[in-house]
């Protein structure tokens, strides 16, 4: 057992800190004007940094293996790393680790065609388009993937896709390019595990309406946004089917593991930056007469919020640890541990951090608003707390009372 | 001792009630639409259902006393109305009964002079303005009134007032037409709470820039708005001081106690809204296989929220109850457990709700989100919990050790 | 809507707070050497007590009737009486207003013989004997009633008993007279709330073994205590039986509702007792060069403390209110958020008070401890948290998702 | 960074836990009945089992070196052992690991002289005798050490001892032989840090009277206990002094890390126990006509509760980790997150677990009522939470504010 980082993690922490502190932070503000001029469009600071980054080699460092151009870091490795990009709601995508491309191109790397890969895995891994995963329903719990109703209907050469969709992460984008979409090719089929399948759409394909943009708390989470799309008698090419009809399912469970280790380990780093604008803001506040620093309650305060980001750093790293270790699958214990605990207490951290900063800590002034809405969604998004409780605390039961 | 509600109040909030259904919950997707579209006006139909409501005689219920037109009700008696309006964000204003101005109205019948009630109370009390209240500046922890830094000088006839002030609400509509600003008239005074005056600055004042409007967790609060505004050599007639040099800080005590339980009740109102929503939402919604409302986690969670919403809505009743008969200084006890407890209770309610709808819940499509950030901004509103549990500790320790 | 009590109640009060000053506060540490001088008894002290209440006419408050030589106070009006015998946790007897005699006696005068009543209910009113009720099994969810095993078979002019029972509170008791049984008399009724019936039991009849006192978190209760009890062929005339056969599912419903609200008003005595030890505490304890009053985390705490007393307050008078009103029955949904929300906030104050004292809070040298066990034992007591949030879910649920 | 034990740890926790399993579980009722007859003497079997676990090199574990016989394993190594003693209240004494001895000891190894070591730290690696660490005065919030008003005063050859001292953990047993007594050489000493010496007073020393033993939340802990012990003109030769007057305060904090890390672990252990417990019963146990297991919200708990035992665990073992790389004294601030934590969730879910087991979860026919105390007293011992918070949020507050 040992909780110091490699050298080359360590390597790589300080030059992605470097990065954070001479190219990001200090144009946080600049991103927010180029989004406002225009909502939905890459802003050019982002593009910017973007071959920035590629050009230092800080490129791709979610990618496990090494074979597509990843950086060849296991999930243990790449965790600090994507705490640090955490810190800034939009750096992520500046190493081209953001959600939901990173996912997606692990599905391409895992179950894409050689010309699936060549046509949209190629591009995404150099940055030059995005994509989206479109998988949620309104109309069905959709965190029981079997509950999906959209249909996907084979008809000669072609699939005939028909349903709405929303919470499509990324769908917003305009040079968001691809699609990949769940639906139920055999909707009777008697094993609910096999009636789905994924298939790809591109942008543009007629029939498919992006119908609107969703806020979450407020925020619209621009460029990239969560889009409401409807398929309309969308129609594409039977080549354009992800690994097998039937399949959805399976690529829907391989897909997740990592991303909720990436979600965590990005609230752990909003959540530590909160820490310390927190520790900075009491230091540099005076009420009734005497700096907030030295009240009781807010150092108490300040010790419980740093308490909890150890714990849920630690948390995380263990999940991924283990991951690396046996697994996604023999993992999904300590993933869903990580899943429950993190974002619920990252928020918490998040919270006390607004508050010490008063009515301001509220406003985009800081970015502690939008880390709170980041927070608060990652407690639904790949499915609400309750059901990774519910399926942890069955798996538990049956371990621990067999014992 | 007694929990039945008066007759009289009982047909107030059938009354209340039966408009609410009939024109506010069928107009809510109106109102964003007009908002939208004209973001610091008043939108039509707010301004079609304040005629409708004044008509029917719900209007000014807010006011105590009934020499100025007001209802005449008591803290009490106005309580449970208040929490019906909070069930739709923008509601109160239809029955005049919004923020700040139901505060500032207070202002002006109890320190105004008979031309200042003449310009500015009237108009107030029939709807035909808006008013700001000008207080937070954004550079010291202005819960501490003595800590205001903006100046007004003495200058001849005129005071002439320069600062920054902050979060002033309401300041953001155009129809917003008086600003009571708080000030420094004597920074020097060893009395700290004798420095500081309250004057009003008519809307178009030079001087006054309106230089910002400010975001709660990613809401604007359209139509009224939180606004930051520069004071840059502002002058004002000496005629526009409110009650007397001096007195400022005695007016902004005196101004608080009901603000801070109208707060409560409409905190309690969303509360109790979003708790019915979820009501709906699990008896509709089927998740692996059956309904939620089955399930024992749901139902523990939906009586916990219940009664949570009842903790509250007695505690805030007490509060008014006690305001009522022993006046709004001796009930500061009360105040601070209702202003500390019920936003704080609030937010769990809304939160545990939005959980329950999934990524919906998140979304404008219901009112929970923007319910949610009612709730977090009432936390620092008025001053953050903070300092309202240190005082109040501060006081039950002298009285409770001395028994 | 009025928030004052009466003149009787407050009357009442001021003579149970002089009788509890004068009396039972200075002799708390008299009851702690004469219980460990002969666990199972009652305390010379304890008898001298009851004879000066009684004198007092402090006695029998808790009984809503008057025929019976009850008070003839309503739920409402004996709920704060109620909150200060709970400051001393053996303080209620004195009144003859402990449980489980309370429930009995009401369980006697509402479906007692004449004879049954002459026999026991005289006595119980008298303070001459105690009484236990005795449900609980070990083997089985017992908060289901419905789950009891126990036999009671007719034979002849007989029943015959058989079975295990625990926490029978007070079957310790030297001086408990008799045992009110709960147990199936027709298992296989397809009826399930029909196969159960209550029947009376004396001390000393054959084959009823007093197995075992239980300890609930380290604490044994005496002179009450908590029993196991063994029936082992017990045989008892069919003139001991309650009501009827068939009618003991009946007879433990009605028994519950008051049961549990007292027990809220005993834990919110000790609770606001806790808080104003806590404040003495506070206010004469120096750390770290300042007394512990100063500190804002321990003022904060103190207000969070207070709050929550409050609001435990507010909810059980609400509940007794609505009792009073209603029924028993239609009351079900406040007494159960009382029920769920008073145990536990009342612990955490409690809990908060024990820490402000140190490690001196944990002994017995304060009421401190035994309060902490109280509140946590009354989770359970009457049916886990759980039970009651889940029937209070589905009926809110139902109720208002009808909205 | 690796989340694997050590080849030694993994047989070392092997053979622990097969110990636990074949000698320490089946005797936890012998144990009970033992105390029960003689309750400061060392019961039988804890002698006969000590002697097995030494024979099979089970012993001393805790001891860092190897030069006193220690073991000589790291913090981090140690630490799962630990947790694993934790499973049984009194299971740490078997493998001679048990506060207050472990801190004792390792005061003689490190600031003992070789005559005193030869004289009490012999014997106590041998198990032969116990001992107490007399530092705690209810007059003074003994949390600040510099607070102890215990007189030491020097006179010839001898120092004379007076005042009173109470929790000393261990004095109650009739074994324990020395006690190290925390008082004060040098009231006056400008240097607040200077003031205090510790001094050796055997068991038997004329003036030092045991006056009684103290319970916590009605636990007596026997056969240790925890003690009031008056010092009423105590004489001991000089050469009784440790380390040198005026270095008390040092030897203080030398002391305190290790212990508060081992306090963690044995926690940790207790809690993962309960949820054991909580998932064997909740499987085994049928309420309204369902397993306890197949309920949502008994999921949901178990899972919360697996979280919290597993974030504790990794919280504490990067505490012994970074004790183990840069020394107690700069490892302040992740002891001093595990003191605040552990005990705190441990507690938390050790309560959920007797809620699981209703009534029977209070009494002793579980461990539960008895870790739920050890895990509020660690709240408390070497400091209540307060202290820790105040002091990492003060030292937290410097370092990140200068970031």
């Amino acid at each position: 057992m040992d909780f110091e980082h490699s050298p080359r993690v360590t390597e790589l922490r300080n030059r992605l800190n470097a990065f954070m502190k001479e190219h990001v932070y200090p144009n946080e503000h600049t991103f927010a004007e180029q989004v406002q001029k225009n909502r939905w469009a890459s802003p050019p600071i982002v593009e910017e940094l973007k071959a920035r980054a590629k050009a230092q080699g800080l490129w791709n460092l979610f990618m496990p293996g090494v074979e597509h151009g990843g950086a060849g870091l296991t999930n243990l490795e790449y965790a600090p790393l994507a705490e640090i990009m955490g810190r800034v709601f939009w750096a992520a995508e500046l190493f081209n680790c953001s959600a939901p491309d990173t996912g997606n191109m692990e599905v391409f790397a895992r179950y894409g065609t050689p010309e699936q890969q060549k046509k949209w895995l190629e591009p995404l891994l150099e940055g030059r388009i995005r994509s989206a995963y479109v998988m949620t329903e309104p109309n069905v719990a959709s965190s029981d993937a079997t509950n999906v109703e959209l249909s996907i209907r084979a008809e000669g050469d072609e699939y005939v896709i028909n349903g709405t969709k929303w919470f499509a992460t990324g769908a917003m984008h305009e040079n968001c390019q691809i699609f990949i979409v769940m639906g139920k090719t055999d909707p009777n089929n008697p094993n609910r595990h096999l009636q789905q399948s994924q298939v790809l759409v591109e942008r543009g394909t007629p029939g498919m309406i992006i119908k609107r943009p969703l806020s979450t708390l407020g925020y619209w989470e621009e460029p990239h946004g969560h889009a409401e799309i409807v398929f309309d008698n969308v129609r594409v090419p039977k080549s354009n089917l992800l690994l097998g009809e039937g399949r959805g399912f399976e690529i829907a469970q391989g897909r997740l593991g990592p991303g909720r280790i990436h979600h965590c380990m990005r609230v752990i780093g909003a959540a530590q930056r909160a820490l310390e604008y927190a520790c900075k803001r009491v230091e540099n506040r005076v009420a009734f007469g005497k700096k907030l620093s030295t009240q009781g309650s807010v150092r108490e305060a300040i010790a419980v919020m740093a308490s909890k980001v150890e714990m849920c750093r630690l948390l995380t790293l263990r999940a991924a640890d283990k991951m690396d270790r046996v697994g996604n699958k023999e993992a999904k214990d300590l993933i869903a541990m990580a899943k429950i605990m993190v974002p619920q207490l990252g928020f918490e951290v998040i919270d006390m951090a607004i508050q010490m900063h008063g009515a301001g800590g509220l406003t985009e002034d800081y970015f502690l608003a939008e880390a709170f809405n980041y927070a608060r969604w990652c407690r639904i998004a790949d499915g609400p707390d309750q059901v990774h409780m519910m399926a942890l605390g069955k798996q538990l039961i049956q371990e621990l009372s067999a014992l």
